[in-house]
């Protein structure tokens, strides 16, 4: 399990990097991004995995989020995978919402994507062991958060992996893909008509099922355009309401869907992991 | 002077804006970036001026440098120009150091750059213009800051205009044009081969006939590929201190040209811009 890396650079005290490597999950390379402090050169450190959203690779929230000042001060590596397996032989389409780019973070069962688009193993089995594998990682350690689909997958993967992942947050996530225009698209080509297949793949029916033990904390521009249409936060706070879950939604008024809103709020997202992985 | 919004998005509390306006100094359409942090709905407040970069736009450090937080803490409304004017009928090059993306922040006399490469009357006497018809800026309170490219704008437009720009820092500036290969490429097509032009855009000259009666700040990246080739920093140094011009070189060990070594130290420059021009 070799990685190549990519690129490497200093940033905020501790070292920006890219790297490569082969997928076994995807069959496809995967490239991701990986934060390391300082401090991780002395000691394995607490990690924190951001999911990005349609048509973000790592690079989007690496490079517009400022999340490196936040997590240089509070001692936790930061990691951004892809959000879909990429290369001249995998499924793709051409709308921004599908393929490429839109992995969803599951593990299709339908062609033409099965082949390729396993991304929730991705996330949930390869990652962590090239993590540990090649980086200073403390794996008892590690949270997610992520933003739109990468909210979505965030919650989805933390939901039914509590053991994995031990804290949760979002950015603006899809809460129920199986009940927007955004995630039926993608399950109907991922999953298929077997909607039985769909709740294992929606946060708001996975918690219903598994609940969370901890509390979760989802941040929400009021003025997001995807807010009504897309994301439905109200689904998912009844949701985990029903389960006696501790949810913190702020609804921020003003804010949009956009990077300037996460980089508005890294610094929140990342001191409350902080606190909690360390705690 | 209407300018036309292309963008307002909430960031950090304040409105990161996007604007497009006719320039009467370039011929051409320009756009620009501002930071408006809250309290600008409330009072005129300083401004800092960053200048990006060859290839850069406006959106390079809008998006990537973090500057907002900062801008917001210390009340400082930040305004990024593009680098160059753009457009159909402007001339250009295939090479990313001469004609679009690569302006150098002067007024072209030689065919075909003459007609709009004039980047200096832009800067100097245009945008002040249309930012105090839009925007609750302070004129009197205005520095000015900027990287590589940007960086030799900074020093060498606040040199000639002081009373125009209160106080001056850079990043990685080319500080000496007309004796690396990036200036002296520029300047032979620009300003054609009468040398005694060059002086006038060149910081270490500048700096050697009208002196700074202010301080000035620059932060460089050690580990910065051009720095022994294009930006030459002694040089600077040396011209500050034969004229006795309290500068701070920092050297920022293991620190590149990036966007991420901007994003390690814009908040200094922020708060030593907001210190000197709040005093």
């Amino acid at each position: 399990m070799t990685i190549e890396t990519l690129s490497e650079q200093k940033c905020f005290g501790g070292i920006q990097g890219v790297y490569r490597h082969q997928s076994s999950s995807t069959g496809t390379d995967m490239e991701f991004a990986v934060f390391q402090p300082a401090e991780a050169a002395k000691k394995p450190l607490p990690v924190l995995v951001f999911l990005s959203g349609l048509t973000c690779t790592w690079e989007n929230f690496t490079t517009k989020a400022g999340a490196q000042r936040y997590a240089a001060e509070h001692g936790v590596i930061v990691v951004a995978p892809d959000t879909s397996p990429r290369g001249e032989g995998v499924a793709d389409d051409q709308a921004y919402d599908l393929g490429k780019g839109a992995g969803f973070y599951l593990n299709a069962t339908e062609d033409p994507w099965a082949k390729h688009y396993r991304m929730e193993d991705y996330v949930v089995k390869e990652l962590p062991a090239v993590l540990a594998n090649n980086f200073p990682v403390d794996l008892d350690r590690m949270g997610i958060t992520g933003h739109s689909m990468g909210g979505h997958g965030a919650l989805t993967l933390a939901i039914k992996n509590p053991d994995l992942f031990k804290t949760l947050s979002a950015f603006a996530p899809i809460v129920s893909p199986a009940n927007c225009p955004w995630g039926q698209k993608a399950f109907n080509n991922y999953l298929g008509d077997n909607i039985a297949t769909w709740g294992q793949n929606d946060a708001s029916a996975l918690v219903e099922t598994f609940g969370w033990s901890g509390d979760i904390l989802i941040d929400q521009g009021a003025s997001d355009t995807f807010l009504e249409t897309e994301l439905l936060p109200d689904v998912f706070v009844r949701a985990c309401e029903r389960k006696s879950v501790a949810l913190t939604l702020r609804m921020q008024e003003g804010y949009d869907h956009s990077y300037y809103f996460i980089a508005s709020f890294i610094e929140d997202h990342i001191a409350w992991h902080a606190k909690r992985l360390k705690a």
